[in-house]
């Protein structure tokens, strides 16, 4: 390959009839393959008319994009095949091969509605209450909540309980979060709820001195407080996992996990990975 | 095709060396185009070693399953191509054709690395960041967090102000929300912010009047409460359309939108649809 191409941007264009969220999630898989090439990324959602859809087309050979769709109407998936083709654009239909290999299973004919996957069903106004929910009991605000969480998740302040809460309510899933300090009253209701349903979040010493200094710095505080002290933070990852051994639930280190890998780990370890929250509007209760 | 056919449970099974969202997404868009047929979908992930990925290959055939995979490993994504090939397993490698795509026009290799969409890296610590900072400012907790925040949700009851916040947030686009109700005190806040960051979300009142009724009945209330009159809910929106007017924002009716839909449209009116969020390690500041 020539120098040129090495400093060249490489444009994604993304191409959806609805919010465009598979796609870009593609791109984004991507773009962290190659961290040194400089990238940029064009939405181009709810095309649901051809002429929509030629003018995106255009745009993106103008760009000389890289073009992913998830386009379900035929005429338009057609339109975009034969304007690439004929541009020799290259383009990549994501969405067509697995809905002709369910049609080819089931005998079914797809719906080919645009946006199916957003219909405000059972299952949306789950994940939308899921979502309050965990806003709801974050932090501890309210321990009744977590009698009637699918999910409680416990950890001394930085171990990503807040966006982990979020993470997975937007599975489904109703979580609600205690933090841990070594003076806090336990709440009862800890003791009445299936272990099971339990996961204590712990993290390195190491890793949580070097978060809350820069925490403490961010604030512009002396980095160097109680809060941030590794004999502080020893002593209140000791009185966490105490807990944990006498509340018998999972235990999982987050010291190098992003949010979806420990999110991935806690359903695996509640046996909540398969089934439970990808609910399709027929079988939502 | 057969009456057989018609019955069968379509299975599918995610293969992930990372968290497996991009190929989950992909497998529930399909799904929602077929809301008659029955699915299943197993999900695998965190297999980075050829152990684990030929039992979860064995597996897949054992229930006749179509496979979606996003496996960046050379190695694995071999096995797993040839296994199937093999076993007459439909599969569908869902990365390997935009990475190599990027190769040939950067001339950059891959780095090849599983989970590097989850590299704890600036990106994420800003997503992490914007997440707490939805749940911080969340239903007009602290005024204060609308000249900090990117976006400001403004609504009534029931226009998913929430959940929309969790969804930009996710986003890396920090977003503080305020209900209007039309005895509240507007904070001056609001004013001293350029109206091209707020957003004023709106309902129609039949589908409001509906919402709040299953809300008073889901509170074991009396669902024909002042909340779910509609004389009293056109008199808020009128209120609240009015604060819009007053503000110079943009206006968006949620009554038939998912808040993916809403979010789209969001990022579309704030200019903010492009680029801005989806930031690789490197042009992260």
């Amino acid at each position: 390959m020539s120098e040129d191409n090495q400093n060249k941007t490489v444009i994604f264009f993304i191409i959806s009839d609805s919010a465009g969220e598979t796609a870009s999630k593609l791109a984004q898989a991507t773009m962290a393959q190659y961290p040194t090439v400089d990238f940029e990324i064009f939405r181009r959602t709810f095309i649901t008319t051809k002429e929509a859809l030629i003018k995106s087309l255009v745009d993106a050979k103008k760009h000389d994009a890289i073009i992913l769709h998830t386009l379900i109407n035929e005429d338009l998936v057609k339109l975009a095949h034969d304007f690439c083709e004929a541009s020799e654009l290259y383009h990549f239909d994501v969405l067509t091969p697995p809905v002709l290999e369910v049609q080819r299973r089931s005998g079914v004919t797809p719906t080919r509605e645009p946006g199916a996957l957003h219909h405000l069903n059972k299952n949306y106004f789950k994940r939308i209450k899921a979502m309050e929910f965990a806003v709801k009991y974050d932090d501890g605000k309210d321990p009744r909540g977590f009698l009637e969480a699918d999910v409680v998740l416990l950890g001394v302040s930085r171990t990503s309980k807040t966006p982990l809460s979020l993470f997975l309510a937007n599975k489904n899933l109703k979580v609600a979060n205690l933090p841990l300090v070594p003076q806090a009253h336990i709440p009862k209701q800890l003791w009445e709820i299936d272990p099971k349903k339990i996961v204590g979040l712990t993290n390195d010493p190491e890793v949580l001195n070097g978060i809350r200094k820069e925490r403490m710095i961010a604030y512009g505080l002396n980095p160097d407080t109680a809060y941030s002290d590794i004999e502080k933070i020893k002593s209140e990852l000791a009185f966490a996992h105490d807990l944990y051994e006498k509340l018998g639930c999972v235990v999982i280190n987050v010291a190098s996990l992003s949010i979806e890998e420990t999110a991935s780990m806690i359903l695996n370890a509640l046996n909540l990975e398969d089934h439970s929250y990808y609910i399709t509007e027929d079988n939502a209760d």
